[in-house]
């Protein structure tokens, strides 16, 4: 049976993928998948998503150069969200942190603290092309 | 600043809520939190969610008695999607497994197999109450 089939797509034809890092289990980004950029996530092993304020399909790091190597496919019991495990090349995120959840709430309250150091800056990430 | 500030909830009020295992750093599920179950969770320290199927407030482990202990709440850079941290008390998925991600693709091509053991049947789990 396929996968595909266990699968249920939003009403907008998307499915949100957890992307973590294989080695660190740090949990890197969440992105929005169709079922275009799943298969070809699949067939060429590097992460492919869907932008939904762009409304473009695009490849993780197509401009940065900070790709993603696929290492599995899981996804859940309700078959409507998918993890994927990836060798990131440097940062995940595109502000120059290795994981976009770089910032957390200081409990008890409602205030944040930066929880990891910047890698590099958005600037540097993009003016290598 | 308060983090809420920073968040943005989808037209429905709701965001995505990963949760991971602070221990072990398995992804256990994603799940949907809007404001009031987001800042139930913070005040309580439990995990509190809404169902959009059920369209319920709930507690995660009110009937299974698997509950989820808050340790970190963090949040993305574009502030759509929650990544929280907790201590799980047995199988996180009501399938009996310890992750709702249980299942992989195996790639090449697009049959799945079953990576984890099941801990506990569904009917063992809701049972207890």
């Amino acid at each position: 049976m396929s996968f595909y089939d266990q699968l249920k797509f939003d009403a907008n034809g998307l499915i949100p993928a957890i992307v973590q890092d294989a080695s660190t289990k740090r949990v890197l980004m969440m992105a929005w998948m169709n079922r275009a950029s799943l298969e070809m996530t699949l067939k060429t092993g590097k992460t492919h998503f869907w932008s939904r304020s762009r409304q473009k399909f695009w490849m993780k790091g197509e401009t940065s150069g900070h790709t993603q190597t696929v290492k599995d496919v899981a996804f859940d019991c309700d078959g409507d969200t998918l993890l994927i495990q990836v060798d990131q090349i440097g940062a995940a995120c595109h502000e120059g942190y290795q994981s976009c959840f770089y910032r957390s709430v200081e409990m008890p309250g409602s205030t944040f603290k930066t929880t990891e150091e910047r890698l590099e800056s958005p600037e540097q990430i993009y003016a290598k092309k």
